[in-house]
């Protein structure tokens, strides 16, 4: 049994015709749904959502991601092999924060000659991903159909400033709960920030806390997320709409009060 | 092969971490999606959607749910069994509807000392819930890992009233087409209403029927739905956008006129 | 291994039903969905996007498609067998386009007798479409469980206007990012359209091109869809929303200019 993920932008229907594709090469497969929530063309939000999925799956996992603008231009495909694991999908950078997670990366380039199917000019997702994926689920290394490369997007998740005052971060990622993922790593968090301190942010005050449930319903709250990233939330609220915050925005985070343990 | 179901308010992303601990541990299991829509926190709309695919399913079903705005609290984490299926869930009475509708009940608690990975405070879905189901599709018993309990929250959808004039309800589920799925039993609602009789909500007479075209498009009715409940609809149409009716709110259903046959 | 597949206008919940019924029956199928989020009731969206898939299917496929207003009516309930491909779905022509893009179609009356469980008069996909694909799934012909029959509801995608002044067209299908798919034949319309040529729709101008990012972002263009039919969309943005066009709608296409090549 070798597992394939998808990870995608494209709500329904399409993801369909990629597991459609992949198991006409592979009935072997098993084929998992990341998500295909990602909002349309956002190439950074795609990236947090393999990048936080990486650590949930088995070795010799096989992740397709396909947010993909830039689809039917010259931009080129790869596959990535990093440890035991594989990625697929464009050259936009969405691959590469998931596999620097990991050890030894090697970066290919699919040469689409080696594909046995026609290729759209706007579904590379069904007619170059799909198959990809499927091969080496069936044991092909990406030598098979790829030339190494050492030259790709690069994308991660830097950007942030972290000092005594305050935090300046971009938003990964808005849940479906409205909780507001942002970059800033929870480990370097740790070192400035205690828990029960006290922050603000877009004008309000906010606890840093372990859970939701530390706060009353309604209340805002800061955490770090299962991601382990610093996350805002509103308990069984939603955090995105009572802040107007949303994915790619940058937002500053004051340090009111380092509660002393 | 065996089966193992989600039930969340988690939308995309979260269920696959839960699918990859899953396999991670079980690469044999069989996942099904029940919904990820559940509202936001509504553990009794959760419970409903769970409740109404008991018998959709084989024996050597675990069914994990998990509406939890307890997480990472004092709330506990159960197993229960009944006859030959389980449930996986947080200790808020999302798992009992569904659960009672079996014989021989044993309910367990969740002993999270035997879990062999960390525990964040905000994500028990990935950290408990599904390596719990994942033991037991490889063929553990509850007691490997649980404690017998029979100290837990209860919850039931009762707390209707039928009398000869009118029926009061809660409102359980709203389905994706506007359908609303009251707590009212069918088998107790026909030995007051027949075929053919009209009732009337807000304001509304609507006729009790068998199905949706039975009456016109866009036109009110009242029938029991597949999963057993009084269900009021509009033919094509979203009675719940209709009516400003939707999950948790209180209605009364006049009684105005009972077909005699 | 067997695939079943399934499309309806469900929403999330009642897919599973038919998901446990399925594997009640044949624990060895794989399912995939192709999508359930159908606009309720849209029979033609429902038939393209069953159509759609077909080709990215592996001989054997089972496909089961539940657009069902008619559920609990007079309509009949059918089987399909095209090459080595099945259709099964309710009497109101949602299978039909699929199947015609295969030769050798023979149309069945499922015979409800030969079911095992109760039918409801509200779900068809848990109480006739799921069992009956299941079956076929476990080797079952349709012969065993229906009657054949010559007299079924058309539904084709026909109803297009190509000239040399403009086109006329419905509109099939809105996907997820507002991409317009229309009823007009690419391979049709590349007899009288080249790329590069200029044309128009609800007064705004747009190129024919060949993929999105040929245009600027937020541009509106036409192209061939990955489906092979006309496309109207706007390059990381969303043509629906900027022209107020929906599924069903039929809209005129000036051409304005035609490129000689």
């Amino acid at each position: 049994m070798v597992l394939v993920t998808i990870t995608s932008d494209f709500g329904s229907l399409y993801p369909a015709a990629m597991k459609g594709v992949i198991y006409s090469i592979n009935n072997e497969a098993t084929i998992v749904d990341i998500t295909h929530s990602i909002p349309p063309s956002d190439i950074k939000a795609g990236a947090f959502a393999l990048y936080s999925m990486v650590p949930c799956f088995p070795p010799g996992t096989i992740h397709v991601a396909v947010v993909d603008p830039g689809v039917g231009t010259g931009r080129r495909a790869l596959v990535i092999k990093a440890e035991d694991y594989y990625f697929v999908g464009p050259d936009n950078g969405i691959l590469i924060p998931a596999a620097t997670r990991l050890e030894n990366m090697e970066v290919y380039e699919i040469n689409t000659e080696f594909m046995d199917n026609d290729i759209s000019s706007t579904f590379h997702g069904r007619d170059i991903f799909a198959p990809a994926a499927a091969y080496i689920s069936k044991g092909s290394h990406p030598k098979d159909f790829c030339n190494f490369t050492d030259d790709y997007v690069h994308l991660d998740f830097s950007g942030y400033v972290i000092n005594d005052e305050y935090l300046r971060a971009q938003i990964l990622f808005v849940d479906e709960f409205g909780n507001i993922v942002t970059n800033i790593p929870g480990d370097e968090l740790l070192r400035k920030v205690t828990p029960d301190s006290v922050l603000s942010v877009a004008g309000r005050q906010m606890s840093f806390l372990k859970t939701y449930g530390d706060v009353l319903r309604g209340d805002l709250l800061s955490l770090i997320g299962s991601h382990s990233f610093l996350e805002i939330s509103v308990n069984q609220g939603n955090a995105s709409k009572l802040l107007h915050l949303n994915n790619g925005h940058e937002i500053t985070i004051s340090i009111l009060r380092v509660k002393k343990h």
